[in-house]
């Protein structure tokens, strides 16, 4: 019976090689629900903090193809419309699925600012490429009209880039922690949370930021409390000498192994190296603080042990 | 110190005469606020039911623009996306207003589903126009390949129309229930809610289709065993008469009475006359409730009962 906070990655909400349709997110998203219900059908409280990034892609694109017509919308707005569309099926698949297993919990995906710190050293390097492709000439005016700061991305074109600041404050953490100690499953800093900032007024503002979501989630498991942070992704057990010969899957490690590995290379900038992050910070919160990164499919055996990498203090 | 339920028009967060931007909206959504708090600042407990017609209607178009880019999204997935952005922007307005005034409250969006039932008469005969207008020939194809029904709209072309069934349970009304009674102001049911149906394998569906965000809020202020329903619209107080010389405002009016100027046809069909029926719904639900119908702008005086018309048994 632990309170465990689940790191549910954008693409885990995908079907692979298959057009993104609503029928083809509902089916992702019943299969994370699967196996999310494993956890919680074994007495666990679960709470979920879910990724965007293919999901806002498309919004973005979509706003991009109507400009003309209807006004785009900044970029923080588009990250909670995606709040609204995951959580909604999600939501909608869990609770399915618990009806179909007999298990009576409700499920609720409660729409979350995140603050972040305007003077945050990502403003002012961003480097997240978010959005379409542009020409050079686009990207000119773009950064002269808009304001953005647009990068050449790897010879494919320009894209615009936003900075990727620490979550630093959930605003709905009292609505959360409400319903978490009501026994229900919440969903909740979806895309690493609304990304906003206290202005000179004093009032939150949404900002153009990408949070990550994992860091989000270490952040949840910290602030409610959590017994457990399980951070999904698409391999079983972190690796070190990953894809090499001499490749080891790692079963538990300490926070400082990992600082160890870090200093070695082990894990890739943007990939696993985030989620090992966010895992150390979880797990040197607070003595007790387990953290655990595997794969959907196996995240119910991971919670007891039984695969994935433990990482605690 | 009353439970009350708001229900705040699509076009309420939406400025006259400009364009639909993200800032026109956020400036919407504050006046709004500033309206809602001045009802918390009194002790109330709020509930905020928005709709969300002109918003889902730009998401429609975005969506339509980008269709051979990226999947178009279903009328219930998009209805999802006008809960996480209206509900991200009454959030965070209300939550600056009421730290202006140095109160202390949370507030918070549930994303919702409603069910609405799958053989409810407005799913033989759609009549709610949605989205853009297509030719005659689009429209052929469109009832074809999509299975949409299309109506020729007063010759302005022709347009998808989808049902408008009644709500008949709200999927997460134990969440709401909780926050309210933990003194959160709740933001739900927008748009009058996702609309779902008990498909024939016992599960959640969505479906397309319209659901008023009156009756949603009917329905919630039952469900939350609610003092009040506030209906907010255009105009201070209904009228008998409406745009005559003999136009007569209403102050207070039984239900009996309004069931009376009903028949006499004072309201208009999709104006006044669904949000009459709400309120009546409401008023004789349970001795002791009262509906009010009246203006953003004297939402606070009709609480007082110094504005706006009381709909009682």
């Amino acid at each position: 019976m632990k309170k465990i906070v689940v790191a549910l990655g954008g693409n885990a909400l995908e079907l692979e090689n298959t057009k993104p349709s609503a029928e083809a997110q509902i089916e992702a998203a019943k299969k994370a629900a699967f196996c999310i219900v494993d956890i919680i059908e074994k007495g666990n409280t679960v709470i979920i903090v879910h990724g965007n990034g293919p999901q806002v892609g498309r919004i973005l694109i979509q706003n991009e193809f109507a400009a003309k017509e209807t006004p785009s919308m900044p970029f923080d707005v588009c990250g909670s419309m995606t709040q609204g569309m995951i959580g909604y099926h999600i939501q909608q698949t869990i609770q399915n699925e618990l009806k179909k297993r007999g298990i009576n919990k409700s499920v609720v995906t409660v729409v979350t600012q995140m603050v972040v710190d305007k003077n945050d050293d990502g403003f002012k390097n961003p480097t997240k490429p978010v959005g379409i492709y542009y020409t050079e000439d686009e990207a000119i005016v773009l950064q002269k009209e808009k304001n953005w700061v647009v990068k050449e991305d790897a010879g494919r074109g320009y894209r615009r880039v936003v900075a990727s600041p620490n979550p630093i404050e959930i605003v709905e953490l009292s609505s959360i922690d409400n319903l978490v100690k009501a026994g229900q499953i919440v969903i909740c800093c979806g895309g690493g949370g609304i990304p906003v900032i206290t202005n000179d007024n004093g009032d939150l503002e949404g900002v153009a930021a990408v949070i990550d979501k994992d860091k989000a989630a270490a952040l949840t498991a910290k602030e409610l409390n959590a017994d457990e942070l399980l951070i999904l992704t698409a391999v079983d057990k972190v690796s070190i000498n990953f894809r090499k010969p001499d490749q080891k899957d790692l079963d538990n490690i300490t926070v400082e192994e990992a600082k160890v590995y870090i200093k070695e290379g082990h894990f890739a900038p943007g990939s696993m190296l985030p989620k090992i992050e966010a895992a150390m910070d979880f797990a040197e919160s607070k003595a007790g603080r387990t953290s655990l990164i595997g794969s959907l499919d196996k995240a119910a055996d991971a919670i007891l042990g039984k695969n994935g990498t433990k990482i605690s203090l």
